[in-house]
């Protein structure tokens, strides 16, 4: 421990009461004395820990009475000097079953495992985020004087976590450390005063070589096909489903597709080949959509033909929790790692890309657009893609839908999206990964250049036993997970809306300057509700200067108009040319980062003898008001309460104008500042890393 | 203390060293000695506690150094025991603002505040409250046999926290108790080591005495007014708002309205009064809609009319936020008690009586229902009224909405409608209450009759300011307003949303009779989900038995469909009459308490070659489906994402269906699950009620 830089007490070994005595006279005065053995845990409860020793004699009693009750586990005693402090923390090495050795912090002492107040890093641990760690847990506020005693020496501190993390890396031997308790002296200096190592005999899992280079040519071939053949095409005049040689033909794509099916000569008229073997040219995707039990079959005719490009679409594989599904998706990852083929797979929806008119399954949206995305659920990508697409006008690049992750996992499709220039953004939706480690580490390069955003499902504890079920994959503990987020700059959000919402924010404004938000609102409970929004959200709600609300009552008057942050005044909405102005008072006050218009639609639809004034407020929005924002970002969030066909029209009316222009829209409050905040979020982390590498 | 049941350690106060050692002879070794005196706060930092003393030579030393250190703030030394446990708590008194008298416990120690792991109660606290506050910290573990210690002896520690309740309510000039540390031995048994009292010379506010008959009957003449004068009334041609006459003559209000302005003989063709005192009659209701300024000399007009029950609509008074609207209202209020009126607002909106087409603003749903509703927003009733009703079919009985609360305050509004019958259930809108015993109490009340669904608004710290400059009232403090729904039962919600999906479970299906859900769904992804949403929320997802699952998987193949909880079965939803064995075979299965069915309605719609599939399943769930279920409550979800008229169209089919039928619908899980969590736990506070009282 020292090596690594954690400062330990001084103690002495002792067998004999008299070897105690004399070291207890060398080291001063109180002294402590505990019972030392293999066999010796949970030491304060076995009285074998006795602190407070003012004299020889105390000292030797101790030490009758510690032999006495450790009894035949007995080796040994350790004679430390007594080291006063109110404030005990926590700090040790684990190793989580996806992402390797973590290193933990936290409030220490007798009630640590009662408090549960720590914090995890993924190693390794720079001295960055050992620093974060600290102000992470909830009593962070021991760290700074407290009652009397100096702050905590937080150099030394972050020494002691980056040195854990060095020596877990340096160490596969050893399972867990707990350093407990680490005292903070009087002055703020730290000590070690007790430690617990645990040894394992695990062996680093062994992980085939990844030949990333090579990946990313085989993705890009895939997701830019040419060519697809798929392997158990079937008639598609089925109604309903069409099967997927009906859904790349439905979607109307433009490459050389080719029906593979040995049972019949054509299918819709065009002319099918027994194997793949036959077809007129190796091609850039094969596609099995054979029962599971032919898979492996189908695995060889690839081998065998060239074809190293496959997405399998089959499901009855490790997903189905059976013995027979597990055995044949350890006998096909053979064959296709043995084979060196690139499996999308199998139990999955495969490839969207509207750019090719590439279509894997029944409907998606047609437009192309900068957003990629990668799901371990086919389901999630349908709806998910549905849903940006209508509510945020947001449309996709490249989306792979990848099931049990047989070859090819997250990490593989985040590596070559995050080096495709025509994506500018990608979303995940994340149940388990094999290789943490491999995630972490792609995952901070892709978010380095552009933004991702990841829904981990399965975070409850209920919820990783049906993700385990569902893609045979290990989902990992909350904590370490949250330790993953904050390590990499990728944005955690918890269901789809949320996704899409946090996306639409990042696509249209790129990136906010800071956590300030001034507000146009109308109503008093909307104002209550706008504060605790921007709270929860971790938002700032800045009071105007008495400058800036002298500038905006010089033409707003009192009666009914609350001139404060949120700005409550229906009457600027009436007259835009008054939102304009206090747009442009805002933008020139220094006082606020982002500016956020709250839009009650029922309310305003009946006003200002206008019939299509919706339509009035949303063109000056997304033109001349926001004009006169000088580049802050603009977020709007409407409300509507009212049942009738002409609300609902004039909705898309308010987000056609607006998202056409680039504001981001959302339903309610919530939401925008939710989403706003993600977008501060990451933007500060942007900067800090120009900072550091600056 | 002792005489409050707080188990108070030995101790001997002295004033000499000899009697110092003297005593601790007495009470034997090791002791503990402290100072003693009124300005001798935060001790230990002082170096003025000094524990393990195992010698009169140690306890003579240290009455030496802290007289010392003390100085000229010592007035004595106080011997004691030394008490040894490795668990401290934390227990105390403080008086609220808006609630008085409160008892918090918590994590004790000198950490107490750095970790803030505490819970409160509003006094008078029962031992069954009392109970409660010590499970609900963090830290709950502590309670129980620890690190070879025994459990803690809860109904000492009970006894503790009943104390500091009658303590507190018997002697107001206690303003704050910390007793600190209260150590629990290792045999289990407390003891309060140290404490502070802080005496204050806060008089208890006087209230004006509330008499409740009257103003329940003021209450429903006002809610079943026969005759409505408004003063200040306008012409209604005018466009955009109609103006409160206006109002309530175009929602048809079937009673004898009085336009009452001096200004004009008529209004729309009906006679105008110049005053009340010439109106043929004494009206229900008054409503001031005047300026301001005007409003002191209208109330006087009310009185010399004998009209006492009067709705003021103008703002302008303590919501400003400036002086002279806080004048005007002080003004307004000696007024209106003086002349014994009973004041709804004033900066409100009033009323809303569908089955007396009441209303005085400008839309609202025309049919009447049995959800009655408290907002002190204007604003938020009018939004909610929509919402609820277009979204769930929830229809309103009497809403108020109060504003100010300038004579009747939310407990009043409460008290009358806990005690109408037509009203089954109520939801409140609140940012502050004047006096927050009371809304205690008869929300105590009202929930034992009815449920009791609150929105607090204000409970971030910025929101509270908001809240606080909006409607004048004080907004409480976050952990307090905890305590409150604590000890009420009225469920809690953040949002509108959430408050009519809460009220929908509660109107479609009363009760509850457990947490455990099995769920009816489709795909791998929205498995997790349902696990994830039914974590969160608190609701349980058990695993089937064996005998289950082999009864479902009589008759749905492997293929592609999980037999779990959730059940993902594409197939189930194809053939309905799977639906209904798998109801029955739950509802006979003893392992489940409700069923949620979730729907995905793209999927759906265009499978199964049925045109009107959806209406098809909705009709099948309304009806024989849900029979086959024996009473257990039946929840849908459904998700939609493509974006296409058709879609919205079957959305609103299975709505209409399913409501109708009286099973409640959300547009996804997680609002569903959560809507059920809440009704669980209202079910569970009312079974216990029952339990308690039977």
């Amino acid at each position: 421990m020292s090596r690594y830089g954690i400062p330990v007490v001084e103690e002495a070994v002792v067998e004999t009461e008299e070897q105690a005595a004399a070291a207890a006279r060398k080291i001063g005065y109180p002294a402590v004395l505990k019972g030392l053995g293999a066999a010796l845990g949970h030491k304060t409860e076995r009285g074998l820990v006795r602190v407070s020793l003012r004299s020889e004699e105390e000292v030797r009693q101790a030490f009758r009475d510690i032999r006495q009750a450790a009894d035949k586990d007995w080796e040994a005693c350790v004679v430390q000097p007594h080291i006063a402090g109110h404030r005990e923390f926590v700090a040790g090495i684990v190793r989580d079953a996806q992402f390797g050795a973590c290193v933990m912090f936290g409030l220490g002492g007798v009630l640590a495992e009662a408090l549960g107040d720590v914090s995890f890093r993924i190693a390794p641990v720079d001295r960055f985020s050992a620093r974060a760690m600290l102000e992470e847990i909830r009593a962070a506020k021991l760290l700074r004087p407290f009652r009397g005693e100096a702050a905590v020496d937080a150099d030394r501190l972050t020494d002691v976590l980056t040195g854990l993390s060095r020596l877990a890396l340096d160490e596969p031997e050893i399972a867990e450390v707990d350093i407990n308790p680490l005292i903070v002296l009087p002055d703020g200096r730290i000590k070690a005063v007790d430690a617990l190592i645990v040894l394992g005999n695990r062996k680093p899992v062994s992980r085939p070589p990844v030949d990333a280079p090579r990946i990313r040519r085989a993705l890009d071939a895939m997701a830019n096909a040419q060519s697809v053949a798929v392997v158990g095409a079937t008639s598609t005049v089925r109604g309903g489903y069409l099967g997927i040689f009906g859904c790349m033909r439905a979607f109307g794509y433009e490459g050389r597709l080719y029906p593979v099916n040995p049972k019949v000569d054509s299918i819709d008229g065009i002319r099918c080949y027994p194997n793949l073997g036959s077809l007129p040219e190796k091609v850039d995707l094969v596609i099995l959509a054979v029962p599971a039990q032919a898979v492996p079959a189908a695995l060889g005719d690839c081998i065998a033909s060239g074809n190293v490009n496959v997405h399998i679409f089959t499901a009855g594989f490790r997903e189905s929790a059976e013995e027979e599904g597990e055995k044949l998706q350890r006998e096909i990852e053979a064959i296709a790692r043995e084979g060196g083929l690139h499996v999308v797979g199998p139990n999955c929806m495969g490839w969207y890309v509207p750019s090719r008119k590439m279509l894997t399954w029944n409907a998606a949206p047609a437009p192309a657009g900068p957003v990629s995305m990668i799901s371990q659920s086919g389901g999630n990508a349908q709806e998910f893609t549905h849903h940006a697409a209508k509510t945020h006008r947001l449309y996709f690049n490249k989306v792979i839908s990848y099931g049990n992750a047989l070859t090819l996992d997250s990490p593989d499709y985040l590596d070559y999206l995050a080096g495709d220039e025509t994506t500018s953004l990608v979303v995940m939706y994340l149940e388990g990964v094999k290789d943490g480690r491999r995630l972490l580490s792609v995952t901070q390069e892709a978010a380095r250049r552009k933004p991702v955003i990841i829904m981990k499902g399965g975070l409850s504890e209920a919820g990783a036993r049906a993700a385990s079920s569902h893609t045979g994959a290990l989902a990992g503990s909350r904590r370490i997970w949250e330790a993953f987020f904050r390590q990499t700059g990728a944005v955690r959000v918890d269901s789809l809306e949320e996704m899409a919402d946090v996306a639409a924010a990042f696509h249209y404004l790129k990136r906010t300057p800071g956590r300030r938000v001034g507000v146009l609102s109308v109503g008093g409970g909307q104002a209550v509700a706008v504060a605790d929004a921007c709270a929860q959200a971790g938002m700032d709600l800045p009071a105007f200067s008495p400058a800036t609300v002298k500038k905006i009552r010089a033409f707003i008057p009192p009666a009914g108009n609350m001139i404060r942050n949120p700005i409550d005044s229906y009457l600027a909405f009436m007259r835009t040319e008054y939102v304009g102005k206090i747009f442009d008072i805002l933008a020139h006050s220094g006082e606020v980062d982002n500016v956020v218009v709250s839009l009650p639609l029922d309310w305003l639809y009946r006003e200002a003898g206008q019939e299509n004034f919706i339509e009035v407020i949303a063109r000056y929005l997304a033109g001349e008001g926001r004009g006169k924002l000088c580049g802050l970002p603009l977020v709007v969030a409407w409300r509507q309460y009212q049942d009738a066909e002409e609300f609902r029209r004039m909705r898309a009316v308010l987000e056609d104008i607006l998202l056409a222009a680039g504001v981001p829209v959302y339903e309610g409050l919530n939401r925008a500042v939710r989403a706003l905040a993600h977008l501060e979020r990451y933007s500060a982390f942007v900067k800090a890393g120009q900072a550091a590498s600056g």
